[in-house]
């Protein structure tokens, strides 16, 4: 038998109920003889509750304190899982974060694991007992304070467990039945993909994809941990997130292999009007970006206008940034000579993510005509070998995704799988 | 300046309001210059919801995890409270019990304190920080799980870090202004007492008076202790407890000077009828109920019945032990040969505590009569040199009580807080 990592998320331990029904299910895993480390969110919405309590005493909480607040939430359900499954006669510990040995970086809010020393964790699978990880956070390992590692970041934490305890895979166990073509709700023809490698996976969670975050596929990428997202209501296999290798297609000699089509409104688009059409100038704005901390994702930069040898800059970037960019601008406002900013977050960001994209222009094409054909404006483009990315007004996002996913053969009423371009 | 110990009860931070001004009051402190340590309890009642929650995954919650999950509610308010703190620009930090260095047996649930080893309190308080540590845990020293130390240990936490930390006083935040020669709500001409010896502090206490708990009083009797027990809604000075040389009472020469009246309707009385009046039996009796790990407050042995040789025995114990103890006492019955068992949960004990007691039997005297005069039957009487208590019915237990309290001159339009006994 194997050893397993499996992460749930805080709507899989909503109450008392659900918890115990997660138990039964750890615990028909372990009569299998498997080793068992489980990584549990806290219950339901009690982050969020946590957070307004601290808001009520504090508008602006000491970090350090928040972390130390925060933490307990998974504490707690880690806690009552390991007292569910004693009461089916499965051994079964729970530990901190701290106590399973993730270590981080200080950066409370949003620290960065370093290194995973599961001694402990190791010592109690030997003795035969489940382990139960709470999720979200770490020790710092140069200050010994406890961490959050920022949202999202269960899913992480048990890819890296997983990592460090050289399990045999990772199981994500979450309230969609594994990743799909496009968000469900929004393109009802979107269908389940059985299995992704790692680059697509990645490119999907970039471009919006909601249901495995993206650190969490960089990190198993890195460390080759093969994950299984599924559902916690059903025992249907969900999607394999595994090495590009494992994956039997040959789309890089023939055709271009669309995976799925992914959405997101999360951005603001600012474009600098009339930026010198010098050397350097370029440069020094994104290095003002860059050093206030700002990722930026897709850039576009216009033709040199002649009349006044300038160029417009446009890019895009989380909305939560944009104060923060505006401000940072601003202050090289004089230095550069630009003319105007402009700052739009009406928008949204529809792309297509598969394997070969680039080297097939058909593909590209098919996705403009179908924006064409329903009226949407394209405000910027980027493409790559495995992503076609177009900046849209945020009304038209979703009738655009439902159109792409029709147009490149995505829909679950079309029998292929595989994309073939014109002269086919 | 100094430094002082500060515990705050669950009333006293029940919500966000409350733990706000808990911190305005404690900044104020500060700005005299003191150097603060603080003590704080779960959330108002926190403690209870967090137990329901366990009850509701497992009926038998597993004792290791049990204060895994328990102890978050202590977490959270010591960091709310450094938060509020920070606001105040009061620089604060809070701890758990185990980074606090409190050291503690592994007995989950109910674990008692070996030793404080306070080195990162210390080294905060250095840095000029308000220390909040997270009361009723600590850390097993022979396993490192986290532990509870029983119901009310928040107060003898307190004082046992006064004691580690060397600070000058230990303040007990309550929600009551001191400790009363009697309950006020059941007693209303009961007065608050202004200063009171541990000795006589540990009798209320173990007699039922709930103000301050008697493992905390019994910490501070040994490490010498001055603990101040307080209102935390007002500046009035409450009670303050002490090593009993400083209080200048003459009574061990000429009078007993009674300190209070407490009452206490937590125990249940046993009787065993008919146990052969042979030298062993007694014993059998209490190991037995010993070895079920059961304490036994007051024990009456009736005079021997000359028509079978045999005596009855009755003591009092707490309710919620009952069950064990009469499961304890079945199973050797056949071994003492005892003819019957009776078990009585319907009693109250109420205690005159005080100095110089048994030497006065004028004090005793003045008791019963009080208790007579309220048609009060005695069930059981115990004395000691610094308490007199009798177990009556628990129907009588309030009147019986303000009768005493009356009767020995505590009564707060009665001028003499000495009791002059007959012949004065």
């Amino acid at each position: 038998m194997g050893r397993i990592v499996q992460k749930f998320g805080g709507s899989s331990v909503a109450d008392a109920e659900s918890i115990k029904r997660v138990a039964r299910r750890i615990a028909r895993t372990r009569a299998d003889g498997h080793e068992i480390i489980i990584v549990i969110s806290a219950m339901g919405d009690t982050t969020d509750e946590l957070m307004d309590l601290a808001l009520k005493v504090s508008p602006r909480p000491q970090s350090r304190e928040l972390d130390m607040l925060l933490t307990t939430g998974e504490r707690q359900s880690a806690a009552l899982l390991a007292m569910a499954l004693a009461d089916l006669g499965v051994d079964a510990v729970s530990y901190t974060g701290s106590q399973a040995g993730i270590l981080t970086t200080p950066t409370h809010g949003n620290a960065r694991i370093i290194d995973i020393t599961p001694g402990r964790v190791v010592r109690s699978l030997d003795e035969g007992s489940v382990v139960i990880v709470a999720g979200f956070q770490g020790v710092a390992q140069s200050t010994k304070d406890v961490t959050t590692l920022g949202r999202g970041a269960s899913d992480t934490t048990a890819v890296a467990l997983a990592a460090a305890l050289g399990a045999d895979h990772c199981e994500i166990y979450t309230d969609v039945d594994g990743v799909y073509t496009a968000d469900p709700r929004i393109v009802p023809s979107a269908r389940r993909i059985a299995k992704i490698g790692y680059g697509e996976m990645m490119e999907l969670a970039a471009a919006g994809a909601k249901v495995l975050h993206l650190r969490c596929v960089e990190y198993a990428r890195r460390e080759k941990v093969r994950v299984h997202v599924r559902s916690s209501f059903s025992d249907k296999p969900g999607t394999w997130v595994v090495p590009q290798e494992e994956l039997t297609k040959e789309a890089t000699m023939e055709e271009a292999i669309i995976t799925g089509v992914a959405q997101d409104r999360g951005d603001a688009k600012i474009t600098i009007i009339g930026v010198p059409d010098q050397v350097g100038e370029a440069a020094a704005i994104f290095q003002a970006i860059s050093e206030a901390g700002i990722n930026i994702d897709m850039i576009v930069q216009n033709v040199s206008r002649l009349s006044d040898v300038s160029t417009d800059i446009s890019f895009t970037l989380p909305m939560d940034d944009g104060q923060r960019a505006l401000e940072a601008l601003e202050a090289i406002r004089s230095q550069i000579g630009f003319k105007e900013i402009l700052y739009d977050d009406q928008i949204g960001k529809i792309s297509i993510v598969g394997v070969g994209m680039r080297s097939h222009p058909g593909v590209t094409a098919t996705f403009f005509k179908a924006l064409a054909e329903q009226d949407v404006n394209l405000q910027m483009i980027s493409t790559s070998e495995i992503r076609i990315s177009v900046v849209v007004g945020s009304d038209d996002v979703d009738r655009a995704g439902r159109a792409a996913h029709a147009a490149v053969g995505l829909d679950a009423d079309d029998p292929a799988l595989v994309y073939a371009g014109p002269g086919r």
